[in-house]
């Protein structure tokens, strides 16, 4: 795993030391919109991620807060994977992506589109509020 | 300049075939919130992006019409870039971006955070606007 450096005091640049990356967010929106927790599970999303980069990114991911691991005492393959509040944080940016990426490539999956668009906030927060037990 | 493929027809994924990497975002955070439009400019900016790096993004930018490039009749070196509407569809992304970096990293610049939190909707309103005259 490449260690992370700040390169300014810039907030859009602190963001992206961690997030700059084809493939970190998709991890997360694997969690966060499909409900996958698992290495498997990541593996197997449309975008056929490597393995050698979903363990890099998995690393990086529990290593900087952003997820936490939970190894089943049995089975190292299993571990299940659960998003911190630093993640359910990065519900608007991925929001966001989504909403762009629609627009910009009409033929695409506009699954989320019409609720985002229709109400962004209680879309976002309905979101959240799933990783978020106690705001419910 | 590497050959953009889309990997899926998610559009979080799409948007990050084009914007995931840690520099393209930066090169329009430069255009958007710093008024920067100048190849100089950029390479000045904090974060110390490499020629090689910032010549690549920016043909990238220009090639798939997040920018265009007025090139002056003397001096190519002054090439000057302005965003298209594809771009200043991203200002909602940069300012996420934003809010999430100045929140996870305090003791960096918070310079738009307050009015981001005060009213977010009318602050992307605002910079999107310098960059739509007709909805002035």
């Amino acid at each position: 795993m490449k260690e992370i450096k700040n390169r300014s005091d810039c907030p859009v640049s602190f963001s992206l030391d961690f997030l700059g990356d084809k493939w970190t967010l998709l991890i997360l929106r694997d969690i966060i919109i499909h409900d996958k927790s698992t290495y498997n599970q990541f593996l197997y999303s449309a975008e056929k991620i490597a393995t050698n980069i979903l363990a890099d990114r998995l690393a990086m991911l529990d290593k900087h807060g952003f997820l936490t691991k939970e190894i089943s005492a049995e089975k190292r393959s299993s571990a299940v994977y659960r998003v911190t509040e630093k993640t359910v944080d990065l519900i608007p940016i991925i929001m966001e992506l989504n909403l762009w990426g629609a627009k910009y490539n009409p033929s695409g999956d506009q699954g989320l589109v019409d609720e985002l668009k229709t109400d962004k906030e209680g879309t976002i927060r309905k979101y959240q509020q799933k990783f978020r037990p106690s705001s419910h």
